[in-house]
């Protein structure tokens, strides 16, 4: 990706960068690994794990000073590179805007873990089992400090999440992960109400990410999950160990047995 | 597609023309968007849903003047192009009959979509989900008004569904869909009873479509749902958000939440 | 498969043919839809739906005067053509062996559906529909005529459903299958109960067919079921339709809804 | 695999063999059924049913004096060959270290398998019905050896499980697997308390194996199961059975069905 030198160039939201050449070579490669290509990649695997059905949810990697964003409205499973919207982290404006297409109203919130806690890849669900989790807390009629909060301990695939969410992936001899929870610790994720409109969650979501320094994500009632990494892979197989919780917590509920 | 003038010369449905070079290049192209190939390749993704078991479920597009149709009978994942009907709007006469084929018996119950709502692709599933939620709406014996209306609110994923099915799908620029539901809306999908011959549904879906003018659906208790939308892509997300509510509402009722 | 000369040749169930190329030529074809084939393919994706857990359940077809069985204890979605066993329909003779598998358990309970019911394609499934149907059906402690039996009505998935399992499959112009069951029939499946080898199932799997003529199935009690039709695809599709049906009538049991 | 030489001369578990030719081709070969191509698919299989999420669980195969296992640490669906670390089964030393992963928490007790019960191939997965099925006997309160054994009979897909998880794999004339267990016995798969971390877990994995000689796998509470078999053919359909009637048990138990 030798797209570096064309960002000084562009930093106007209100061009159209669409058409011009240097805003496209930042989403032109041949290496799967690159963030326009990945983000496609996991919006297909994201569409079969039915995270993000129906144009829901949304992923974006932050590359450096860029950040790399699948649009609004466009079906996950058919995504494709050109369709990226490529922001530069410093100064907000995108550096490359597809002539046909809306940025994604998560833009924002993505934008609050990569300042807050510098992640470098965030991923937003709207799977059912983070859904229920959010409706299972609100129903059970507890404290405020309860019902705001998924908690749950003992379960071994709390081990596959790490404190805070960006923390050191270090991975000791024996196979421990060092920077992430223990089997005793408690995983709390903290639950923000939902707004009408997704841009307005991104106030609450920042006070959430400021009060719980050790999660790794925050859950929207009656809307999905926001996770994040300080890579595409921490994000990626946080999201998958987060999923794997929520959906044995709706199962423990079902079968009465206690999440802590 | 160049069949445009082949269509004056065949409207009479008795004739059969599946082996005339004309009506065949009503079904041929190399773009996999073509309807044909595209009914086709929805078909197969329907089916990994579960939403068209043992050759149950339909899909159609509608391409100017021509109806395109999967056929009854045939096993969803193998659909080929060459198994397609083609109908012409105006005249209701199909100008291709595949010869070994029988035209599906949705096949009126997608012409009231085109006709009254003005929609581009029609979808048909057995969703389980679809018809649980019908099941628990028949169960819970309440006014006739509330046992044939289904009803949610204040989920996120009502967002994915525009008023009406083929409504506007214009997206602001934070990522809003103006022409779809708020996330405080109540999405009301109505119900009508099943019969025992399907084409027998004709007026009963008819006249829910005439009633519900918000709706984007009709429900067919103990049977599935009929979805629609302006073009392919509102038809399938909308079908994606649909079933997603559907199953989360099941879910909900496992668990002694409300959907209201 | 012009193979129809060599059965003459071999008849004897204890000599070895799996080195003959005689009896390889018939399961060698390029033809996708030879039964050798259809069977590996029909087996891996049976494997996807969950029907052929660890080795468990069973594929044959009948092609002309040949039974083709996928064998004993081979990973089902690992099937190749040249695992197949082949019959002699009249002798009841291997006339292919391969040399290091065993034939499957299942063979005389296919036998049952060829012969009684005329049928050219047995599916055996460990489904866990089926198994937790039969369970529902035993718990429910009801009289030994309706432990016995799994009865479900008005659900239009049973309309997938051909009377006696190998029937008619002629469809009316309207799409209205006329030789299967309607939207108001009962559509009743036998259950019998388990027993420790599976060859000892057959005397009651065969009188469960001559007792039932309009049943397409037999369901084994913490088992499975079996399925037939007069070729693939309707044994393919009523297996689809019946497990559908199983899975709804779960799901039905566990929401309180009846099944007739 | 032409690698016996090199394994005499790599026996330090201190020296980095990653960079040496020797060693890597201990994990390069053509032939899908090699361990270190073997367990990738595995890996990849694996994630799809949802046993390995997040990085979780793990597989390893023995072959002659080696043992190939997949590292820690790295996503289960793109592992690939080089990933692997092999094992001298002798002084168990590793032979070969891929320099920037850290071997799998597992292999103890992946050791105890190969020692106790001269496995082939190893398998640990997290299933959320393995999980489930020990929070259920957990909260059952029952007496400590009911607490701490999962039970269950009469279901047709224990015949599965060969005795000891190792045992032959037999098949009589009839389709019966004589190794196996039958349908009236009772198939017990002992469970063990989880502990912090997962190497502390030997000690009590090797005393179930010990204790409970005609199991084929050990339980983890809140974690997963470990099971094994002679070869990767057993070890892996003996996983699916088993996950099978963990999933079956479940379900049996929401439905209030006894598993005994």
């Amino acid at each position: 990706m030798a797209a570096s030198q064309q960002d000084v160039q562009v930093n106007n939201e209100d061009q159209d960068d669409s058409s011009t050449t240097d805003a496209d070579s930042l989403i032109r490669s041949n290496d799967p690994l690159h963030p326009a290509n990945r983000i496609s990649d996991l919006c297909r695997r994201f569409y079969t794990l039915g995270w993000v059905t129906g144009t829901g949810g949304g992923v974006s990697i932050r590359h450096g000073n860029h950040i790399f964003l699948a649009p609004s409205g466009v079906q996950k499973e058919m995504m494709q590179p050109t369709d990226m919207f490529v922001m530069d982290f410093q100064t907000k404006q995108y550096v490359r805007r597809p002539q046909a297409l809306k940025p994604s109203a998560c833009t924002p919130l993505f934008l609050a873990a990569y300042t807050k806690r510098n992640a470098g890849c965030c991923i937003h669900t709207h799977s059912q089992w983070a859904v229920l989790v959010t409706l299972i807390c609100e129903a059970r009629l507890q404290t405020p400090a309860e019902r705001n909060v998924f908690a749950i301990k003992e379960i071994e695939q709390i081990k596959g999440i790490s404190r805070g969410g960006s923390g050191s992936d270090e991975i000791a001899e024996g196979g421990r992960k060092v920077g992430n929870l223990g089997f005793y610790d408690t995983m709390k994720i903290p639950i923000i109400e939902n707004e009408a409109h997704e841009e307005d969650l991104t106030g609450a979501l920042e006070k959430a990410i400021e009060e719980w320094p050790e999660a790794c994500a925050v859950l929207v009632r009656r809307h999905g999950v926001y996770v994040w990494g300080k890579d595409v892979a921490q994000a990626k197989t946080q999201a998958e160990s987060l999923d794997y919780l929520f959906q044995l917590a709706v199962e423990m509920h079902k079968l009465g047995l206690k999440w802590t």
